[in-house]
């Protein structure tokens, strides 16, 4: 089958390789559309390398036809959305049964394959672990983003009010058209001192840099949950804060999980945001479709940030 | 009313003040044995304020009779014991009802007076917030200590390994006594070594000091909670290595909630530990029971570190 390797010099190309062997319990794919990641771009550069025991291959994420059922109950030709540790930039994928999730009503292929990441990302996070309630305050950095964009929808529609932190007029305006309430500009405020024990939960993919002031920013029993480290790796807890407001931190991941929790948080994720999909209360936006071979391409324009949804790639 | 009062010079009297005049939803209460905590010790060298229109006086732990049942529906002469934010150092003491409990089958007021704390604080953090399964591995700092002989039989009743810190021979020993599986003395081992990745759960009392190393030890998934600092306020996350292990940090205190929430806990605790008393499960050891006049001696004995179990003043 044909799937874009990484070269040498970290150029991606369209080659030849073997089809993936089915292992008990996966299915094989027949990839129609495959979402691009930053992950992916890390990957290529070699940061971000692949679970063991998972394919080398990139993309996190693809929809497509069920070609050969392997040895579960699921039907050839039943069309699906996948989460992925990796393989999907390819003609053919294998995927984990408990990783299949029907396509949204209403959804192309090319929608769909670009919707998990973020869609799990976000319930696994703030639906599953820290939990939302109505009347809540949520903030989240980088309100602009792929997961800033989901989770405001999300939030609103679970009667929070929002905060969001993005780097430009341009891009707190769109939060706000999204429904955002508190818009920061953190090239302007510090968040911090606007938010004062004000946020009940936090979505934060900075880390480090941040961490001092989303501690000053939580509410009593806030609960903040770490899902990038943008703003580096290591920082001072001020532990006093902390216990003061009996606060709460987590950091959590999806690509390392194991089949188990994965399983979980597709099934959970389905029954959650599927129907949000599809009644158009969360909407997502495809930036831009490119043909496979283009990889290399749409890598180029992701690095670049000319990009305001998502990528995909056609097979 | 008798209350102990603090001297300009710190020094600990028997005094005549006012009774303390009740507030809807409270009920007054003929104290008969007080708990005596180290956060005693603190709030009388000034270092830990009472809570905004709380009383003055110390004592966050008593059992006795209701005396006045108020606006409530408790009857005068119930026994009860009773969680405070302030207060029991005297002859009567004002109790909101929600954090009112009964006398624990087969306990007297002392036994009764001094396990409030120990057994809400417990349950709260690990019971209520953490949760504690069969199969995981527990890590308790100053397992030799009131908390900690209470979680770790807690913690095996529940069909957890239970792993633990203390700084020496003896002090292990105890805790082996009490059920603990895994013994550690601090001054010769690093925990963070022996139980790397292996600690679904952690209750800390050390803070700063310990925070990179209980990253360490924590397993994927884990969850520690801080409820002390005595070794500092401030410490270095390593973000990337809690993330690599989705793992989350909570810190908390007991004696700033709000009515609702220690009511709560309260209930809780009634619920889940009450029973383990009353059967002997878990046994709750008095050092020593001192007239409440002798308060000032009671301090300087937990000061001096010569007591084994809970110090109790009779009323």
């Amino acid at each position: 089958m044909k799937a874009i390797q990484v070269q040498d010099d970290q150029q991606l190309v369209l080659a030849d390789v073997e089809r993936p062997e089915l292992k008990p319990g996966e299915v094989l794919v027949k990839v129609k559309a495959v979402g691009v990641n930053r992950a992916d771009l890390l990957q290529a550069a070699g940061h971000y390398p692949p679970p063991p025991g998972t394919s080398e291959v990139l993309g996190l994420e693809c929809a497509g036809v069920i070609e050969d059922a392997g040895d579960t109950d699921r039907e050839q030709g039943e069309k699906v959305a996948c989460l992925l540790a990796g393989g999907a930039y390819a003609e053919y994928v294998a995927v984990p049964q408990g990783q299949l999730m029907p396509i949204p009503e209403g959804y192309s292929f090319e929608e769909a394959a670009s919707v998990v990441e973020v869609a799990c990302t976000v319930w696994s996070n703030l639906g599953m672990l820290a939990g939302l309630e109505p009347g809540q305050t949520l903030l989240i950095h980088g309100g602009a983003g792929g997961i800033g964009t989901f989770a405001i929808q999300l939030a609103k529609h679970l009667g929070l009010t929002v905060a969001v932190t993005a780097g430009s007029k341009e891009k707190l305006q769109a939060c706000k058209e999204l429904g955002a309430d508190v818009l920061i500009n953190y090239k302007e405020e510090d968040f911090a001192e606007v938010l004062k024990n004000k946020c009940d939960r936090i979505l934060d993919i900075i880390g480090a840099k941040y961490l001092d002031q989303n501690v000053k920013a939580l509410a009593k029993d806030g609960h903040m949950v770490i899902i990038g480290m943008q703003g580096g790796v290591k920082g001072e807890l001020n532990i006093g804060r902390l216990l003061s407001k009996r606060g709460t931190i987590s950091a959590t991941a999806l690509r390392a999980r194991d089949l188990d929790d994965k399983a979980n948080i597709v099934r959970s994720t389905t029954e959650h945001i599927w129907p949000l999909l599809a009644k158009g209360v969360i909407r997502h936006h495809i930036h831009q479709t490119l043909p496979l071979e283009q990889a290399q391409r749409a890598h180029q324009m992701l690095q670049d940030g000319e990009v305001t949804g998502k990528l995909v790639l056609s097979v």
